[in-house]
């Protein structure tokens, strides 16, 4: 029989404990467990191991199987990054507006944890104990499902966690992991509107599709990035192919690496033939329209497909446009609402760009490899959200609160 | 052949006009649907009488005919309803915060709209109106799904609108009404991620709680109202008493009035009997525990299923509680996260009860009845959210927005 229903009436039965908890409570609670880590890392490598003969028996690709590996070197990190989210503010109990009414109500809005989390994740073990600690840092109970593939670490990295939260303020049941990693628990917990008041899936696009199909709670939508850089026909030569270079380049397989390229036709006509072989010089492969195969060789014709298509990789589509409104309307039919760019010395279509363009995060002569948590200066993140709901863009401490309104009064009626 | 996908397109592609309109833009269309509704009265009030004879026709209560009813003052309503939200702040475009990080890049929060909304809802007909407006003037484009009862006079409303709407600078087609309004399409609106960013029902419990388990698209959830009013040991007497019956009988039949009264086991000692006869009073039909059935006569035994019973009606259920945990306990497991408050002159009561009971609203000497966009001073409301996500409580127009990053660089890399 599944443990899930079993598992989400234990988290949820924290919740009130949990939102009571003091920062000073719960940031021992993230000390203790970086402690545990450490202490227990022999075990955790022990359990680890289990996962990747599992995996290397099951044919499991190297590249996976080093996804799975927990080594000392990870679990110190693990450890390390819990005392880093000590350190950041904690955002619950802040009273976010407060003002009265004329019939002398007292009104205060106030930012509260949002109850138990439902974590749905694939193999990276990692992300058990930064689930776990993001949601207690922020007073969040956490019902965490992860892979199979990952069971005996994620099992291993969740008694650990209890092991040190007996030693805190905290509820020990505060976190839980469904153990039954069946796709019908799974289906089973994206309508459980009972206990979990959100789900967050983190990993591919096809695990966070069938969680936004086919879930009943609310989902935090972290997805996929089809950006653009929108090359202006005032753009400065060498930052812009600078910029093109590095936010192809950096870390092609991220969802802030840009996908297309839209080139003015006007900065085409000057500099296309360098844009294009600066990008080929750096191993990017080009699809690119006529205009684009006509100043470079080894340009690959462009498809329609390929302006839909997340490469992921050291590929880029270009595609010369006639004026500003061309690439915003391209990008806001293509795009995925993502990091969006302009390279540009003309205010005007600048001001337009950016409010225009419809996505989480657009940039302004800079690389879009700046949409993250940690680039943007919050310390840690949940994921990039593209959704238009609750949280858009990198995603902080904050987004994982809700808020509650306190009302005081002295014998107000209606 | 449904018009669902054809009407979504439509509205779908007004969004990025819709986005840079400017405050005076939206506000001289609200003016202009103002002037239209008192236009085109007659025309409005021919059509909606072709709703009533069919409703009529049809053996409809006459209680649901008269919400159906645009009668002349009703329209007046609408009409003033459209100045009175001319007059409110545009919450589009402002900066919420900005700052630059080491890198020199400088980064602002800026509320845009959310995009689409997708309004789907019961009988009544203003509401096409009242969702219309708040869309426009947070510039969101809507899709309407209103009900086959109501389908004449919203088809009739939509024109006016659309009349409007052609002599203002925003595109006619921000403001669209699936007329189809077979169940087969409305759960084929439930799945269209690509063009809705979000679903509002506005209707009852069954309405919102269908769209809650079958949508995929993120639904704004405005649910019932399981509100508590704990009498506290301490609690003035006569504060108590009045709150009491404001709560229950004001307005009996709204989400925010209360169906649970818990009373400290020393209060009761002394009062009961004083609550429950002026209860009684008042008209109220009085379900109560053994000690409240022998504080007074005509009291009915409460069961378990009463504590879960939304009344909507002039009856409540009344539950004597040894201490506050017993109390908070009670609220959390039987509430629906609406309205919640305490009568009480103790201090450490009134803050534990306001941290660890888990609603929107949470009210110390105070009816509950406030929990309201226009008591709160919003000058408007989308409805009561009982969602934890995106927004909590009574939503004013700032529900009706979403964030961008906008991020000004000089050429960053990373």
């Amino acid at each position: 029989m599944s443990d899930l229903l079993e598992k989400a009436q234990l988290v949820h039965a924290t919740t009130t404990d949990l939102a009571s908890a003091s920062t000073a409570q719960k940031n021992e609670a993230l000390r203790l467990i970086s402690e545990e880590l450490r202490n227990q890392k022999e075990f955790i490598m022990e359990e680890n191991n289990r996962d990747i003969e599992k995996g290397r028996s099951n044919g499991l690709h190297e590249s996976l199987i080093d996804r799975l590996v927990l080594n000392e070197q990870r679990i110190e990190e693990m450890a390390d990054a819990m005392l880093q989210l000590v350190e950041l503010a904690d955002p619950v109990g802040a009273i976010l507006e407060e003002w009265s009414r004329p019939n002398g109500l007292n009104i205060q809005k106030m930012r509260v944890p949002i109850g138990v989390v439902g974590m749905i994740y694939e193999a990276r073990p990692n992300v058990t104990v930064d689930a776990a600690s993001l949601c207690l840092k922020t007073g969040n109970a956490v019902l965490l499902r992860g892979s199979s593939s990952a069971i005996y670490s994620n099992i291993a990295l969740v008694n650990v966690i209890h092991d040190a939260l007996r030693q805190s303020a905290l509820p020990n049941d505060a976190v839980q992991l469904v153990e039954d990693t069946s796709r019908a628990t799974a289906s089973e917990m994206f309508k459980l509107n009972k206990y979990l008041h959100v789900l967050i899936p983190r990993g591919g696009k096809k695990l966070i599709d069938t969680v936004v199909a086919n879930a009943s709670v609310p989902v935090l939508e972290t997805g996929a990035g089809n950006c653009h850089l929108f090359i202006d026909e005032t753009a400065q030569k060498d930052m812009a192919i600078e910029i093109a270079i590095n936010a192809k380049t950096q870390r092609p397989s991220v969802c802030n690496s840009i996908e297309t390229i839209l080139v003015d036709r006007n900065w085409a006509d000057k500099y296309m033939t360098d844009l294009v072989t600066s990008l080929q010089q750096a191993d990017v492969e080009i699809h690119g329209d006529r205009f684009t195969q006509q100043a470079a060789d080894h340009v690959i014709a462009v498809t329609d497909e390929d302006y839909g298509t997340e490469y992921l990789d050291k590929i880029v589509a270009i595609k010369v446009v006639d004026k500003l409104d061309e690439a915003i309307e391209h990008i806001n039919h293509y795009g995925t609402s993502h990091s969006e760019s302009i390279i540009s010395e003309d205010e005007e279509h600048v001001v337009t760009f950016m409010n225009q363009v419809d996505a989480a995060a657009v940039y302004h002569n800079s690389s879009t490899r700046f949409t993250d948590g940690f680039e943007f200066g919050f310390g840690a993140e949940i994921g990039i959200s593209t959704q238009k709901l609750h949280a858009r863009g990198p995603m902080g401490l904050e987004a994982l609160t809700s808020t509650k309104y306190l009302l005081h009064g002295t014998g107000q009626i209606k």
